[in-house]
């Protein structure tokens, strides 16, 4: 039976499961401690399971002997990941460690950056000649999987440069008739990545070709190695919570949350805190701007600040949030911008008018509501209702504010990061409460500017 | 050589890829018409590299001959998921496409809801026995090859009653001697998923094994399918999707952005955007219940508001955008909300301070650079800097309201995702967005209180 979550063992054995879900919590040397508790085949699942840098922390807690053993148990390209993870000074011990071909391996994927394909990729992987028997090919693969090649689900056909020059699968060969060439089963329209590719690309190239594995050559087409779709897994995740966390304004942790420390958590969400608290002041300015008409408008006027400038915020992030996700995953491009952005104008008027809409009826409910709170300030007035004897206009100015606001909002929002992405700077970054800040100070010039061309002679 | 991005055959021949590019500006008819001009085995790899609700929209657009053709070619998961996303009325049409067993296949398949586990996987894998020797399991592998096995990569070994009770990789196989017995090669630790499974959870079981296939067992053990790497990467690409849509304010867009109506689109935005504007529209009440301070303490207490309110909205969707991604990812759980929230205390007392000291130096600044703006109104206060004479209180309140929304907004930021989990609500769901709204309200009722202490008897 499958020891799936089952609950049934309970002796004292720690299992991989109990020390994955305990590890967030253990400081370094408990959780040496708890490795050393698991019996050898959890330990190496264990093992294998972690992140790069738990990987790199544990395999230098570990005495030389059981390092040596570690690291020698994974794959070159996860050996890569795990001393780029480590620090500096303690590189070169651990690169010591491995044995002279696959030292060098790793040293070829330390030369890649640790986010483009070439660092990403498994240097071993199964090559056959164009010109080999199918029967030859199967047992010659056999061969080559003794020698720790990783995945055998594709073959890769290389010319005798190193080209690549086709691919065959596994299922392909043990289809084929024996007495076939290797070069009438392959296929030749061969997806591959170039080595100096952007993860993300590699990334979208493999939701797009739906493979479960991709060659990748250098620019002159010759191979280099494999990347695994178990590998993007974990490339998808990472980019998109990178992403996520730039929308949501802070630097990329780059880390388990409950494993930064405070003080670079600090840094990385202080920054961007400030740098947008910066930003912000300008509305202080805005109002000192326009401190006539606050004075004049007294309580009402600025009554709905907030509720118009949070509108045109609250619209400009959705658009943002929208097309940054959109040019994430490929949908749209640069060169789609017009088509986004007439969209959005439409789209910014209707939500626009719909939230004005809102706004006048929500005025004028609470104009029959309730009664004028400031009796003593106008006592002309009378009762008149909540927003005294010029509501009206009130409501007209608010819902045209809104109306404004929302349509700008939306529209700078779906400029924006088309205008980031030309300048080469990652839409993500910060893009949302860019624009929420931007459009807050311009929805106050907004309001008051319409406030003081309709409220003049009234409330102004 | 492969056809990476070649741009030098430049013939008129419309290849996968062209076809791909301009496949979300296309209108139906001219797509189908675009399909027909690719080479047979470019429209394979077309077809087969569609997403289901792409795939869906052309099948129903070929005559029922190309139909049949086409949708005998996709393995049975793709099939389902081909009929799923199909208008009920033509699902039937579809299925009667089918020869008889995969019909029954699909059949299983489509029970299960779209984002379990079992409708994810495949219900073809390689399947072994236990007593079978090594060189027999080969070569039964290669029988089943034929057959139309999607994944050779593992092999899984099922008793008589077809529960699972060990996996056997390929590479395994082919080490071991071949009169051995596959009971003695196979693993028995088996990381497998439930069928029931959500796709979520199934992803964090594939980040956390790092494998390229993982059987799926219903409640008894019975092997049921393989769920493979390839198809979690995209389900990976889609949650991480409807996270950030959620978390901009939006309903999940379930279709590429550019290819949602905007009918659809204005419903799925309008929704949240009404409902936050609702919300907001608290920040009127507020404003009016503190009439009195708002006309006693004129442009100069209005003029931070947006300031104030804005920085706790941005703490607050910081922390909160924080916590859901970590909650995704699995790194943090319901149980560890007082380690989160009592860090995010600390963080938030930190970055307030620092806000507040930023925003007390703003005006500090601005009274000895600039002269106060309404002279007429105060001829009493002479030419007292821009915030008049009480500048250093006014300075003192700004700064303190600033500390104890930034920290409130933290606070309440990472509080809330853990309030919805509790409830069994989705955290991504526009926590964000109503985050910042609860933080505007409660905002400015901290500044107008501490405002109404502090500046009793100067301003107000």
């Amino acid at each position: 039976m499958p020891p799936l979550e089952s609950e049934s063992d309970v002796d004292a054995r720690v299992t991989a499961s109990d020390l994955r879900d305990a590890w967030p919590v253990l400081d370094p040397p408990s959780r040496i401690e708890g490795f050393r508790y698991l019996t050898s085949s959890d330990a190496e699942e264990f093992f294998l399971g972690l992140a790069a840098l738990d990987r790199s922390q544990l395999l230098l807690g570990l005495p030389p002997p059981e390092q040596r053993w570690w690291i020698r148990g994974l794959a070159p390209d996860d050996v890569a990941d795990t001393i780029q993870q480590a620090p500096e000074e303690e590189r070169s011990k651990l690169l010591a460690l491995l044995d002279e071909p696959t030292r060098r391996e790793v040293g070829t994927l330390l030369a890649y950056a640790q986010d483009e394909a070439g660092g990403l990729m498994n240097p071993r992987y199964a090559r056959l000649r164009p010109d080999m028997g199918v029967d030859e090919a199967i047992s010659y693969l056999r061969r080559q999987t003794r020698e720790k090649v990783e995945s055998i689900y594709y073959a890769y056909v290389l010319d005798a440069d190193q080209k690549l020059v086709g691919v065959v699968s596994f299922r392909q060969l043990m289809m084929a008739r024996g007495d076939a060439r290797v070069r009438d089963v392959m296929t030749t329209e061969i997806v591959a990545v170039e080595d100096q590719m952007d993860q993300e690309a590699v990334s979208r190239k493999f939701a797009e070709a739906d493979l479960m594995a991709l060659p990748v050559v250098d620019a002159d087409g010759r191979m280099k190695g494999i990347v695994t779709a178990d590998d993007i897994v974990d490339v998808v995740r990472e980019e998109a919570t990178e992403d996520i966390q730039k929308i949501g304004g802070t630097e990329a942790l780059d880390a388990p949350y409950l494993q930064v420390r405070l003080l670079e958590m600090l840094k990385k969400r202080g920054g961007w805190l400030v740098a947008l608290f910066l930003g912000e002041t300008l509305t202080a300015s805005a109002n000192g701007h326009f401190s006539t008409e606050i004075e004049r408008g007294g309580w009402i006027l600025s009554a709905f600040m907030p509720l118009i400038i949070s509108t045109g915020g609250n619209s400009g992030s959705q658009a943002s949030t929208l097309v940054i996700r959109a040019m994430a995953l490929g949908e749209v491009r640069l060169r789609d911008w017009w088509r986004v952005v007439s969209r959005e104008i439409v789209m910014g008027l209707a939500l626009g008018t719909l939230l004005g809409l809102v706004g006048f009826s929500r005025i004028f409910l609470w104009q029959h509501l309730f009664s004028y709170p400031e009796h003593e300030k106008h006592p002309e007035w009378g009762h008149a209702g909540y927003y005294g004897p010029h509501y009206l206009v009130v409501a007209g100015s608010v819902a045209l504010s809104v109306l404004l606001c929302a349509a700008w909002g939306t529209l700078a929002g779906s400029l924006l990061p088309f205008l980031l992405r030309l300048c080469r700077l990652d839409p993500a970054s910060a893009c949302a409460p860019l624009v929420a800040t931007l459009v807050d100070v311009t929805g106050l010039v907004i309001y008051f500017t319409i406030a003081s061309m309709i409220l003049r002679g009234t409330l102004l």
